[in-house]
């Protein structure tokens, strides 16, 4: 099953809630564009490419939901859907990268409405289907660098549940296994929300590749000892010079892993590149409720005093120095970066 | 309340439940050494200070315990109940320090059995006694050098709660905010056992001091952010050289604020000093049960599949040259610590 699907038979988004897992795998449907802001808010379905074609296909339910009879009329609903999508979270390039995907070249269609309508979801399916695709070309370069015995940590959650399906990072490994390569993972629990110990852990039980959970401040202690052989993640959004934003503690991993001169790898579909952006410093960070940090129980009891307070950053910047390569569907790339990712999309 | 202390009453050990914090605040009693084996194995008590008190203290349960009526038995039954409860905890060296100073010139000790019992409970009394003024004595160096308007990270609990009473990094926090200085304090929630979203959040809530939890993977980005001033920590065994064992975490922390140019205090008794090591590389770590990795919950369900494996190294060691000063009774030192220690020891 892909992470998220357009459900042709009952005209609905569907995609697995991400929130239930690793206790239940069930399908969660969205049956106007509101319900899927919503669920992307609320992380019913997360991971950069997911989000990216999730937020397509919900214009397809916004293009259905318009009561239009006029083309113009129908464009003008969906720039509504698709300001309002872009506004659920604010980090992640792949979201307005899916929207304009779908958005672009309708201001000059001359067509009828349900030809529109039909166009939209051609594009948005289109999107999906390059998304596997892309995972897998990202997945075979990445694999490339993976060598048998190795050691990995990995950070938060990059398979298939982080894209349409397949995955880059975790993909990456998952292809490594298949080509018979020895590999044994850490996994980071990425706190707050824990994609690592509740995804990652989830997809590697069904990949049946050997793996251990680490809390998130345990990686510097693997990277000291001498175990690791590569740090491995996604990406959320990148600048011009390479700088990464991704899931909040990726920075950290990154220091202590140069520090160690482990090998870090960043993987991404090049739709998270953003060339508009000089640096990361300029990237938005998402901040979001502080629910997410104090609401962890152990033993049966809430971990934190009532009426703590706390503060939620979901991403972080990692500067462009201690990224050894990114890899992309395109081909693997090396500093420096500003040069690298100009060669990589004017090719 | 002292976090442990003596029943003279019930004769009998007492602590304070830390496993129950921040839900309520309960009084544990040992009436046996092994009772107190189990309760510092379990960390009803945690916190090198606290454990090393502790541990004094349940030598004087041992004693009681004995069926000896003579001198010679009695010394033999009091070395099995030490090994037994050094056994509990390798990393922390206090532990080891606290019953050596109860046992030391006991081998030569001429009188009865009941005499022998007393002196034991006197040494262990004054050992707890010490704790507290070492602690304020820690406090007053580390208070001098905190800032009005201060940010500071800090990691794990080494509050009241980690001593006898008072604490050291975060008692020289208190004992600025008692100054009348202004300070805000990110709080490491500090996974697995999270002393600090539990115990640290407690405790500032006590004192009245401003703070916001984080989880352990956002210190960067707050780091990287520039509204951090200071980083904070405590100690359990400290090298010659001054590399530091302490709870896991720290490391990268240290690393990510050197990273940064801010300062990074460690908060330390000399009975954390452990001379005989040459490098923290030989320091001993101790790695805990994965449930305590795997066994969190969040929206009422555990956040690791059924199966998962987890690897739980509960300190790891920060190199001398990521710690800006050491923080002791006797004073502040500076790098390089293989002399200021050896200064600070023999003057």
């Amino acid at each position: 099953m892909r992470t998220v699907f357009w459900d042709y038979e009952n005209n609905r988004l569907q995609m697995i809630d991400q929130r239930r897992l690793p206790i239940a795998l069930e399908v969660y449907s969205c049956h106007t564009y509101e319900e899927t802001v919503t669920a992307i808010r609320n992380m019913v379905i997360r991971g950069a490419p997911a989000i990216g074609v999730c937020a397509a296909f919900a214009l397809v339910l916004a293009a259905n939901q318009s009561n239009s009879i006029k083309v113009k009329g129908l464009l003008s609903d969906l720039k509504k859907a698709r300001n309002d999508l872009q506004n659920t979270r604010p980090t992640a390039i792949n979201l307005a990268w899916g929207l304009e995907q779908v958005m672009k070249d309708l201001e000059n269609f001359h067509g009828s409405v349900e030809e529109l309508r039909t166009i939209i979801l051609t594009k948005a399916q289109n999107l999906a289907d390059d998304d596997v695709i892309l995972n897998k070309r990202i997945a075979t370069f990445g694999a490339d660098l993976i060598e048998n015995g190795d050691t990995i940590i990995h950070h938060c959650n990059t398979g298939a549940l982080a894209a349409v399906d397949w995955g880059t990072a975790l993909g990456s490994i998952r292809m490594a296994h298949e080509q018979g390569k020895h590999v044994h993972v850490l996994v980071d629990e990425t706190r707050p929300r824990l994609q690592g110990s509740r995804l990652t852990a989830w997809e590697l039980e069904q990949y049946d590749i050997p793996y251990d959970i680490i809390s998130d401040n345990m990686a510097g202690y693997f990277l000291r000892s001498g175990i690791v052989n590569k740090v491995m993640f996604g990406a959320d959004r990148v600048a011009a010079n390479g700088d990464i934003a991704n899931k909040i503690g990726t920075y950290m991993l990154a220091l202590a892993a140069h520090e160690n001169q482990i090998p870090v790898y960043a993987f991404l579909p090049t739709s998270t590149l953003d060339c508009a952006l000089e640096n990361g410093d300029l990237i938005p960070i998402e901040e979001r409720p502080q629910d997410e940090v104090l609401e962890i129980y152990i033993n049966g009891e809430r971990a934190t005093p009532k009426g703590a307070h706390a503060r939620n950053p979901a991403f972080d910047v990692t500067p462009n120095h201690l990224i050894d390569a990114i890899i992309t569907e395109k081909g693997v790339i090396f500093p420096p970066y500003r040069k690298s990712i100009d060669n990589l999309l004017n090719n």
